[in-house]
């Protein structure tokens, strides 16, 4: 069931700070790694490639956990867990975006065979503020 | 089976950089936390409390992925999964080792029915520096 995505949790998704998704691989061990990340009013939205280890996991299971940290304030992050929904629409645009947003620049890193999937994930648990 | 740990993922452990930890939750989807880290040669050295959701998912199924990124470049990163070994040997040593680390200063924040364990990971399988 989705849950509305607190304020605490906003400005470390429109920040310049890569998160971590977690996702699980075939076995059901977890699988993490660094991605830029957007936000489209609770949603959160990555962006990656078919044939990607994380894209496959999530084609086979959608579950997800992002963790977003303030670098100055690791006390303040987020964990957001939910379930993940690909599309191939707006994919080109959204990896512009987050290319703008995190270097500053246009993206040029795809290659003429890459598809580029839009990655949203809508929160379903978020957490955080309290780390020990 | 251990890994030796690629020189490139030392400093990112080493550094002041809170890396993320991913778990299984018990229904199987996973779970992520920032987390203080050390290094113990290949090994990679966290601190948790007894009853936290962490700790319980460890107990359970120590499969984890960590993954720790250059906040200055996020192209340099490591993720590293593995298989993870609590105790409580040493633990507060361990918990005081990072604060001083991290903080700079003594670790205060656990109470007085506070359990503390160490968690060594073994790297199984490393990846990193090639973000897209």
């Amino acid at each position: 069931m989705a849950v509305p995505l607190p304020d605490y949790a906003k400005p470390l998704l429109d920040g310049r700070t890569v998160v971590t998704l977690a996702t699980l691989n075939e076995d059901g061990s977890p699988h993490a790694s660094p991605v830029w990340a957007a936000r489209d009013g609770d949603d959160v939205l990555l962006s990656t490639l078919v044939g990607r280890q994380k894209e496959r996991n999530l084609r086979r299971d959608p579950r997800v956990s992002i963790v977003a940290v303030n670098p100055e304030n690791p006390y303040e992050y987020a964990e957001i867990r939910g379930t993940a929904a690909l599309s191939p629409d707006g994919a080109r645009e959204l990896v512009e975006q987050l290319s703008q947003k995190y270097t500053g620049g246009a993206y040029t890193n795809d290659g003429p065979g890459d598809e580029r999937v839009t990655v949203r994930v809508t929160p379903e648990h978020v957490t955080g503020m309290g780390m020990r």
